[in-house]
């Protein structure tokens, strides 16, 4: 049985990575992709990666679309809470990529989104989505919000430390991501001579993920998570490494807390605990790493994986596998390149 | 029914790119994987985008495995010609994923690579693995000269233009390709800070990849090609363009030259001919791409792919996939990453 | 004594490239910097680097400025043919930076740039600021024209094989280029992840320095050069090498070429002919580096710079200092930065 | 009147940046520059870059050389101590870019060397070369020792600021560098293919450089700084950027904070202190830059320079001219690249 699932969104790149895991998904048909700038045209002709893959066309409406049983919004911020409310009300489950759906508090996302929700209602009932932490409640929901490609690699890296207890609530996160955690859109600073050779630290202090990293971390950990998010770029195209600094209470061992994310993440199919973790052995798949050090009352913890796969697009699609009751690495389940 | 597989150097670039496409090949068992550096040891911890996929070790001798259907050596050149005659006494398929088996002509194999060829007659069996030029010959081979990822760019450029009688013999062919072409062995030329912020041409006139071009475009088209070699390294990791200029006999039109490479490629699943062919397009897949423009009594055609999948590894397993007889899209059927 | 110096165009990166080094110029007076943008600012709050080697401030029209002896024009193509004309009236020296006086013939600007020449009369007396091949007409001229990146790269590898009888006329020009070579404004080719680990063909066949190649080899060397220009993307944000691709007419030694070259710049200042040209070698300065290898009957040379140096501003320079009677090597004696 | 001056080490990147300075600098003779691997080659032959700058002959021994004022030392670490008593007891200044004499305790040496100093003497002399911070001890110094390129952008960035008594002693100092701060040794980690696309963390906790950081800042600033630093290799070829993290003993104020720098940097030709610091303003030139952003009862303070450069050969530079009574900026006033 294939379930039917649609793409507000198209044309981006959490939009075209969708695409790309969903048109060799076992059991989903991909049956709609909107865009306003490409309706009409042969999804393959705009993503020349997908030519042999699909044969569907860009539409202008997610509407002109029957029989949807899930779809994914893969805009910018401020689309999808206007969507989301009708294709609920047609019993279609979603999966908002933006960030609409992901501070629980209505303030803080006018706060941060510098616009306010219209869509308070879903806005409560919308579920985390990082199935490491919150696989329960996404198999239950309708609504599901997938986290910020930055906020995925400091929560998995932060959020069991803090549980555990070892370590003050206050933590430094040094994000650094490749470009295509920007988008599409051509700008200033993803101008390829500006940023070419160079690191640039960008939002210091008001970066979207800020607020969803101390959420997230408090609603798993318990507790009042103070987090200092610094994003800054780097010249990779796909990888994120999120290094995040601790104080313990009292000093502890490397055992101690290797033995927190062991028992966390031992389980787990696509978040490892390693001693070395690699973006280049997560890039172009749906797996991530988190590896540790523990000095002289002090840890950083990093958190590693591809901005879009594990922090966007790839999460998304396990959401959905969660979602559907489908296996949850279904579509998902290779390796990174390694080189 | 699944074939058991065994690779010969499972430990650089092209052997552990192998070991990532098998270890998810829907009728493969990776059954072995030698290293003298590495043997003892797990495979998925030294190669750590594997954990999850495989839990064999590496093992010192091919020869340790039994029952093995087919072996691919991806060692550097001179290994191959010494393990292959004794695997395929014992009725094994094999592949060679180096430079032995290709140039037909043992003398050129002397003058290229500096050393007899120590197995003549394997060397007047083997096909020369490019499927979509000499997809029957792979079918019944039981030894396959797997090309090289200059030569497999260039030739799937070259070939059919010269088939076509529309172009003199002599072609100029630039050559730009990623620093995992040139193996895993650390050297000052791919040290970060010499290559990464520049274009470094190399062996220009030397490169072995030349007469192995001459030599299969020759094969396929017949006449006499006189091709010159000048490759370059560029800062990417992966991926090849090789941009191949041509003078027309003739002044032949754009139409010409279309006409050409879509009678060749039009029902290929993995060669495309392409307005603008991508290196993004094609990254992390088996997928390649021609493009070509007339201009003025001159053409030039351009062949892109990744040089470690369809310029190595992901060849192999279509190499693999014809001599077994199974579906030759098996276990190779994703897109490019596309960004 | 000082010469007072203005820019037209001082926010793009030729523009504050020619800051760069008129700021530390030890006979010049930079008197003005336009922009239309950034018009009233300091120089040195829009160009970071310029912190501490000017006072000056952007104004709107250079016009606003008194007793200039020497303009240099760092637009887009368009604006020098409209501005030129006034200056000179007024008795004042020109360079221009933009296409609109390279090719000297006015219908072949209207082909190749789309639009009437509206200073024919400028155009037919304007100097072609390639120093190494036109010095005596750039020390009388009163306006030069300042050649492109990828043209100065190419004319200098082609123009003394082509002078020497020892080729044909048919050049393939390989360029690859920096992306600093197309300017500041972003844009979907220039945007990281597009552009960060790729190698792009562009404007193949249709790219402006193909008729000014040709016409500058021509001036030079006499005959007719016929050359084919197809440019690359790469992912360095400084350098360009292009590989010129000849045919002998009867096949001439290594010997012969390097006596070509050896005899042609074995006495400059600033073009080197070396066993293997590096960009690293010359990036950052005003040296550029030719290489040649001859194989069989064909011949690669390599002509290699810095695009923003040798291939524009540094070059601006050289040729003011030759226009003003200067040492030719003033505020430009300075190695690349090697590393 | 001109100083002769040698560098022992003069392959490597700092000595080959040294005599790219030395050899434009208005009052210095670069009279010696030894190489085992090099000796009696021409050092042009062996660095390009220095073609038509120097004629000089790499030598086996520094004590080949007559007549010497200064010698700098660019070697790994473990030659400086044996070389410069001999030269001290001749009468010639040194200069140490090794870590030889950085940290003054001779058991901390051997604890983060793994070596017992073998002149402890000159390490009790030796003077830590940070102009900004220290200039009047290394005004009267014979042996300077250069500080590391990662701890002086960030002893720049962590001194005033531990000084004001603003912050709590504990610093996370997040340091990303480019490749060529590691050497020109080839090595895995430097191997493109490896870092290309990666950022890359290594020696948590036990790089040489954190106890510098820490030794530097408490003798300007007093206290005790418990710095834990974490390198990360980003994919350029030249520039650092270190982002430090503090907590405000009380809530402190941007305009505190920029009170403190100002203050401090107001003053300087080569520190400044500017709201968005940015690697390619300050990249080929001797210029650092610092920024900071005050935020909840943090701060994160970014130090950002050019490791060759102000991190290495540039303040090595600076440190002579200081030493032998020349103005500080001599051979070093130029801006950064820009782009």
């Amino acid at each position: 049985m294939s379930y039917r699932v649609g793409i507000i969104g198209g044309t981006g790149y959490t939009g075209s990575e969708l695409s790309r895991l969903l048109c060799r998904h076992p059991d989903i048909e991909l049956a709609a992709l909107t865009s306003r700038s490409n309706a009409g045209k042969d999804v393959a002709s705009v993503h020349g990666f997908l030519r042999g893959y699909t044969d569907i066309r860009f539409t202008e409406s997610i509407s002109e679309t029957k029989d949807l049983d899930l779809v994914m919004v893969a805009t910018p911020f401020g689309v999808a809470m206007d969507e989301v409310p009708a294709l609920r009300e047609r019993g279609i489950k979603c999966i908002d990529l933006s960030g609409d759906y992901r501070l629980k508090d209505a303030s803080l996302y006018a706060e941060w989104y510098g616009k306010e929700h219209t869509d308070p209602e879903g806005l409560s009932e919308a579920v985390f989505g990082l199935p490491e932490l919150f696989r329960d409640g996404i198999r239950g929901a309708d609504l599901v919000a997938n986290p910020g490609c930055y906020a995925t690699s400091a929560i998995l890296a932060i959020a069991p430390l803090m549980k555990s207890g070892l370590v003050f609530g206050d933590v430094f996160v040094d994000g650094k991501s490749g470009t295509s955690g920007a988008g599409m859109t051509p700008s200033p600073r993803l101008h390829h001579p500006t940023c070419g050779e160079s690191v640039i630290p960008y939002k210091v202090g008001t970066h979207r993920h800020q607020p969803e990293i101390e959420m997230a971390v408090d609603m798993f950990a318990g507790g009042r998570t103070d987090a200092t998010f610094v994003p800054h770029l780097v010249p990779i195209v796909r990888g994120i490494i999120s290094s995040c600094y601790f104080k313990f209470k009292k000093d502890a061992s490397q055992e101690d807390v290797d033995a927190v994310y062991e028992k966390q993440y031992g389980a787990e199919r696509f978040v490892h605990y390693v001693p070395e973790p690699s973006i280049r052995d997560v890039v172009g798949s749906n797996h991530a790493q988190v590896g540790s050090k523990a000095m002289g009352g002090k840890a950083v913890v990093f958190g590693v994986l591809d901005n879009l796969v594990k922090g966007a697009s790839g999460q998304a699609v396990q959401n959905m596998n969660l979602m559907l009751g489908l296996p949850e690495a279904d579509g998902l389940d290779f390796p990174g390149l390694g080189v």
